[in-house]
């Protein structure tokens, strides 16, 4: 089952690491979305598919623990899963996994939580999930 | 009371507004950043002190809350509160406020909260809070 | 002469510096943005007043110069100069200027110079100056 | 023998896309360095290897021209040539061009050149190439 799950490749940028020689936090968020992105795209639905079709989202929670840091030159995998999917809101988990020699050797440095709300693109306000994207959502 | 905590004000970058006209979500942790470091610094102890002093923060955990978004051109002040102190973590509350005409017509557009580790500046790990950052975070 | 002009201070975040313990190169052009805004606020037009007005600048050259880096802890200020103003286009410069125990013994840690066209914040293309930026660009 | 050339992929980010629909221009200072680490990966000299071997780089002098941006959706492949070779410092181009449905139809975005100077990795100044690097400077 965990297996099957989508997982979204990430490779720190230089300048994301500082001082401290890991990852500084705000660029989790910045990964997160990005694996949002992937993850729609592999279960058929580009981002800026939805974008055209009048669009988007926008975060109302997040939540993130760390256990472990990311330096750069390694590399992780971020999976997504579903958490829960309402009827203008949907809840995405995940877990960013540090590349291990064995992927059960995998570490996990970060787990996340995001709760989304879909929003015209417009800027008019909420609106229901459309069908295209509840289709991932349920597929996920 | 609430009336006395620091205050920290930020201005979006232009470039830190997004398509939707508002600012992206991973920003809101680097203000909370800047936060930490202005509140440190008002409380008697610059950032930059804390590092000479051999001592830095690790995020282990925050949380977001949006209520509103923020708007380049707008400004907003972030208060922030002590919520917890252990012996080598703390916890700290972010509010984020768009400026009002009047200070209570001021619009709570983000919650924070964040529990910090203290660590060595040096990469070897976790360290009680230093008498200099206890001696803030009890005033706060 | 050069002491009246205008100076947008600058105090890097901790996320900005990088493995190598200074400014990452990129937010330089973050700091010059944001000079631009603080030089225009300065001379009468906040950025966002420009927006309002239905303009925006587009950047079609910058060229930077770096001769020392900026620590976290530093700070630092940008010294605004316009080089040329054109039709569509102007050119300002810009000197970051380490601040030292004495005025005289600031350090240039780099200069820029970047050429912004004018457009439409409809996107709708280039525009003439208008009369109120070039009122700026003529007493800078 | 341009054909030849290292082409590195890019892919906006949603939240490197401001107001204006386009990347905001520092992005490009992280494509070019993005760029410069897969250019040499390519070569046979991941960077994290150099930074290993005790060297990494500072960048002394960049230029951008810039003739359209690049929304949100849309994909771009960044040239990476080299100009010049000297004892401590190289020289290197950049040229970012929108993916067309053939490739003589790829459209130019950007134009970069970057000075580069090879710094010791722990702080203590510059340093002739290595033969490491050269290698890679030499068949580019």
């Amino acid at each position: 089952m965990s297996d099957a799950r989508y997982r979204h490749p990430i490779s720190p940028r230089y300048l994301e690491v500082d001082r401290q020689g890991v990852v500084f936090n705000m660029w989790y968020l910045a990964y997160f979305d990005d694996a949002l992105a992937g993850w729609l795209a592999a279960g058929g639905l580009p981002y800026p598919q939805l974008l055209a079709d009048g669009y988007d989202v926008s975060l109302v929670h997040t939540e993130l623990d760390w256990t472990a840091g990311l330096a750069y030159g390694e590399s992780a995998e971020i999976e997504v899963g579903v958490d829960q999917v309402g009827r203008t809101s949907f809840t995405l988990v995940f877990e960013v996994l540090r590349a291990g020699a064995e992927p059960e050797a995998a570490v996990r440095l970060c787990r996340g939580r995001t709760v989304y709300v879909v929003v015209a693109d417009d800027g008019s306000g909420k609106r229901e999930i459309p069908a295209s994207l509840r289709a991932v959502l349920e597929a996920g």
